[in-house]
């Protein structure tokens, strides 16, 4: 049974759900901690991710960036994503790390809802430009002049 | 058509070009160096992955982690996994990164197959094992004796 | 001589200026886009800091991170920071990527300011956490109740 | 009082003992895993590095890409390095990850002794290339022809 979101639309819940479901793939023999995403596409399907850890820790990869970089490989181009839903074990909603956000302003739309729960019904929507202020973007990288 | 790798299994043949395909879905807007992975999983399945840069360069994933995690997140075990096909626009086979090294050591069996090509039907087969001599492993965090 | 940047204290000038040092000596073969920093712990001295390119793009690091890294390596603990100072050649004030602002978050006080500016005499500054709004910290690693 | 390490050279004790005393620098509140390392210059510095983690795991950085990246923030060029020491509480002599080798095949001489020891006075001594055979280097990228 999934844990409603209250106050929260019908397909967010849906999407939180996906979120969940792929959180139970996480693995995690170092942290212990798992996390679910789910990410859905303009054409409607879903691209599930979860965080894959490594025992060197740098190459660990967070959940929110497998399901783009799965979908990208899967043939979707970036910036054709409508929403993303995120959940993990913590006392609020789940924050996405930087890392993952620096992810989502090159792959997705700046204003595109990122939808943070958790496993006790908390929840928190911010949009993709919310989350990393005034970020570094390709378009920093070409003002160089070069 | 595929270029066809003389002396190479027609199985690994296919898997290259599997590779091949996936390497289309590159997103490389800064190195325009397209990489292109195929993962055959122990049920006979193909995942695929491809490298997704990004303007802040850490945060980029390269071909053969993003197959691994897409597969992970769509349910695959760690372990799971019977042989990997990698190509990219090389002189000599393309040789994974360090990072995918290391990933493919925390996900994959020490002795699974590398199967490394290029656009002009080179071809090179390694273990991944043999890409990571003496590497460091999960046994080696849980050597520390805490 | 360096630029002056008007209206900024003549601390955060001075901090400026030795980020702009530190930026000649970053290794950018690939993007040729350098940055530097330079970090300001609570003793009084300057750490500097300048990316450091890779051939495989992940294992880029960026000149925020290196001051960081190599002050606490040099013996400095998480926290006892002061400011830090961030220089490109950006159309306006150059802004940190999500991994640095993830690694500020984990080391440095979260109302340290961070001086950001670009060649022209552009600046900004914002606080650590500006940067990360609702970052995933050491807490929310704690509140899995693992 | 250091661990000596028997039938290693005057020299590299040395240096396995300036990475002894790095590793008491690391920030391990995830992994309490220390590392250290010390990297000797070709002007006869030693440069320190010690691992820093990460809450978010991905943005954690190993002790020997950490001496590597504070050299060259102090002025240090790619290439102008003789040796390196790593050491940490393993059973055997400690193995750098593959980030650290993908890095450490960046900015070293291909045979450059890389000095692998632990707290119990084993060593082991490896090339730069030997730790990353048929690496992926700068070269690879300048070969696609574009």
């Amino acid at each position: 049974m999934t844990v409603a979101y209250e106050g929260l639309s019908e397909d967010y819940n849906a999407l939180l759900a996906d979120a969940k479901e792929a959180m139970t793939r996480a693995y995690t023999p170092y942290s212990h901690f798992q996390v679910g995403a789910a990410l859905l596409d303009d054409e409607g399907r879903v691209h599930y991710g979860c965080n894959i850890e490594n025992a060197a820790y740098g190459p660990t990869n967070c959940a929110e960036r497998t399901a783009l970089f799965s979908a990208i490989a899967n043939g979707l181009r970036p910036g054709k994503f409508k929403a993303i839903a995120v959940i993990g074990r913590t006392d609020g909603p789940i924050a996405p790390c930087g890392v993952c956000r620096q992810v989502l302003v090159e792959l997705c739309p700046p204003d595109m809802p990122v939808v943070m729960g958790n496993m006790q019904g908390d929840w928190a929507i911010a949009t993709v430009s919310e989350l990393l202020p005034g970020a570094f973007t390709p378009a920093s990288l070409d003002s160089t002049g070069l």
